[in-house]
């Protein structure tokens, strides 16, 4: 059975049975959005793509742009980046302000909301104009000049998000946040509003089941080292506080957003985009997780 | 470069390195052993195995059992396990009780203490003669009859085992032991006693990389599909507090012992067993955790 | 009005009511206690006494006995027993492991069953006879040789009391118990099954109204420093996570019990005891303390 | 002895001792303060007052203002207070954001700083002009018009203020501050920089020895009852982390401020302040404890 069989077939058996999950809606303008929408772009390394659904329409790519900003960060400041930010799997809701407390002001990873902030501090720092910048370095990765920022869902999230603006002020009582308050959750909530399809999502991601190199220019964006270690972040932490769930079902490193995407890698094979807008009670997409895990047992291949 | 190559080199290069590790001093046995030791055993899919250093002494394999008690609560009752234990990394040192008490009794993963106490529970409730029969699953997996308990090592682990008898008593406070915790702790610290060569834990484990399958007798013990998932654990669950660590220098499933061990895991190809007695912080080897991050960058292959 | 119209008046009052609470169930010869007594004994200190309803039938004493042991040992040992216990309120529920490891096994307070099990080990090392000098001690205390342990309470106690057998160990892992654990919470077990009816319990209390002397024999207990310090403690740790809302609605020092009862002072006034027992879900009296609310509100004394 | 004899005594013997503590560093514009500067005023219901040292130097009241706007919020609102503030002390760190998480927004009491923030938030959805009133209010309780906010610490503060504004910003995100955050903190920051002198101090707090009644006008504030019930609260949560030991040593109901003063009340007697500036690990003033400590000792008065 090749890949496009496989995602029709995984794609019919998942659109029919019923879906238990909710669409979130602390974000307004998310809140919008048709819970019936179900999609699938998966790119292989060969240059063949594969899709199912509703792959061609962009959805807000929320937390997934979290891997986006730390590759960035990742490639342009190399190790130094581990000081103001760990590794290890939070081991708890995504947006808990009780390890950082624990930790002096020390995000777990880059992967929760903490961490990310924390990164996009660095990325203001670092970039002469950080929201343009940043969004040239994801239409780089994706090949693509038609992504935008959706002004309206990060001015939702700006009016409702007083978790991360706690957290910012925070980092900052900790010393852990150099910029403006204002600045840095501007950049954030922006980065985060992102819009992309299944498609673009997994040619964006190509580059980390590619050893960082992106394939339509052969620009290395992360040496190999680079990025099997930013992999390793993704299979442990990815997932909030079902990281261990996602890798015992699914066995690939991925990341999921609350706009209902996840994305995964099979380093040496492919990237792979699923949305499904209602989400399971940790945050992830429901039907999103069960055609991952569907693809990777049809398949018999994941990274374990 | 072949293994054999690989390991002397690395070999070498770690020996030379000095080492800020400590002994730890908690269980008095323990601390009896010669911190100087240093071995490694990579035992190949193929049948082909490679060795240096003091890879043929036996040591404490401490928490590595806990492995091997999963695998074989997961044979005989399957997914059952995961209504008394969870599978998500614990986000804090190795034996709290904190999260325990947060989430009602059931622990966060099966490969901290608290998790490897309710599997305990699990195998003597199932098997007529629980440590004879435990002892017997190991050497089968090992396919070596000369695997024993360390009865010194047991013992001193009871006389001091204070946080594993609080730990036990409170998972039995919540209901999640069923036999006497006397038994369960008699149980727990002979499985944590029983001393292995490197050689001999790199055999056993070479299940894990054969999809289940003990290579010498061709028994499959897990299904494919378990063992990816006992792999995923490992991988998320193995190293306490430093999963992510390992994960990220190291990108392959593994899982350490307070003893100095660590085994690891290529999927496909190979099990390897490391051993020097010095811990860093975090409870795991130093020179163990260096040994693998070389292994995995020298051959350029790890899972992600 | 006096106290004995003021106790028929609120008793009648407080009988009429609805009681939301409920008898607890963790052990289970607690259980079978009639839920309908209700009794109340005032005790002052100018040799009168005042009491209504089932103030004359025993009751088991449960946690007002940590008052006991902590003047035992305080009049045994003064300030020293501050090295192994502190003295701030708990701010969480009775029986709570976390703070506990947060705070390195040192017990918050006396009056939180950790604190008690350290208590009851220093009595086990300064005692020739540990339980038969406690009871004796209180036994002088009531001026009353008919007070008893009630040993089907202490053996119900110790076949259910897996969360204190957690506490004991976990605080032997600190090094902060020094005898054996089986003998420390056989001797706590005892101390909380202590049998006594609301009067006993008044009169054993009149020495923290009166400076640490018993009124009795003229014998001083504790200094009058030692007295008042005492009265702070029961003040601010005296309510498990309710004690603020005691002090805040009732205004004097005391101690509850899941046995349905409670002692408070007023200090140069009374000692007053209730019973009744349905317990809120904070594990307090849910008439007790409004028995004891409208007692300072009838009289218009408290110690505010 | 009078109390002019014993304020002189305990100064004397105070002011000899060496004194351990450290100005706080946090607010730049507090660590200006003179920390040699030692002062006590003590106001006797009966119209009489005491004082020694530097009684008549105005500082810094920061926390001690919470007293004040719980008043001012209590006398207007009455019990509807606690639905939006609890009246436990909180077991933890002064500003700790963990136990705010864990029980969902609601403060454990109005006086750790997000309480006091909860109460700031009602004060300027009842008061036509919140900092115009507040301050009117504080001068009528002190019956003195020279009391001012000191606009250079309330600015020090807010620049200095990311805890605080941590703090606000999780309080909204639960719905538990309805105004805007930046009014918030503003009326925050203006209350905790009121400049008052121990003399200041002491008369303004009368009315909590006196029932609730402003003795230089005779306006009632607060109900008796009211009255004795926020004195319940000061005893149990006045002093941060250390309300345990201050109740056990001290005896008597206050508050503390990081300027270093101390305020304290004996119910139908008198109030007293303390000012000096050096704090001890806890956040209050080290000198300030003993003298208090020294005072109810000497006297042979506290609650207890």
């Amino acid at each position: 059975m090749n890949y496009q069989d496989i995602l029709e077939s995984l794609y019919t058996e998942v659109l029919s049975l019923p879906d238990p999950g909710r669409i979130p809606t602390y974000i307004p303008e998310l809140a919008k959005v048709d819970p019936g929408k179900f999609g699938i772009h998966l790119q292989a390394l060969d240059g063949h793509s594969y899709r199912v659904g509703d792959s061609e329409e962009p959805f807000s790519i929320q937390s997934i742009s979290k891997v986006l900003s730390l590759c960035l960060a990742f490639s342009r400041s190399g190790d130094d980046i581990w000081q103001r930010v760990g590794k290890e799997p939070s081991g708890s809701a995504f947006n808990s302000l009780v390890q950082l407390e624990y930790e002096n002001g020390i995000p777990r990873n880059p992967l929760i909301n903490a961490g990310a902030l924390v990164i996009a501090d660095m990325l203001i720092s670092l970039l002469p104009h950080p929201k343009a910048d940043f969004l040239a370095f994801v239409r780089t990765l994706a090949g693509d000049p038609n992504i935008h920022y959706d002004e309206k869902v990060a001015l939702s999230e700006k009016q409702t998000g007083f978790r991360n603006a706690a957290l910012a002020n925070f980092l900052k009582a900790y010393g852990n946040i150099q910029n403006d308050i204002e600045t840095v959750l501007d950049f954030y909530f922006h980065q985060c509003s992102i819009a992309m399809t299944c498609g673009q999502l997994a040619r964006t991601f190509l580059l980390f089941a590619n050893q960082g190199k992106v394939s339509w220019t052969g620009e290395s964006i992360l040496t190999g080292s680079q990025t099997k270690r930013l992999n390793a972040l993704m299979q442990t932490c990815g997932f909030y506080d079902e990281a261990g769930e996602f890798t015992f079902k699914v066995g690939l490193p991925g990341k999921s957003g609350v706009g209902g995407g996840i994305v995964a890698i099979l380093p040496g094979h492919y990237s792979v985009a699923v949305w499904s807008p209602r989400l399971n009670d940790k945050g992830n997409s429901v039907k999103g997780l069960l055609a991952l895990e569907l693809l990777t047992t049809k398949t018999g291949y994941s990274i374990f």
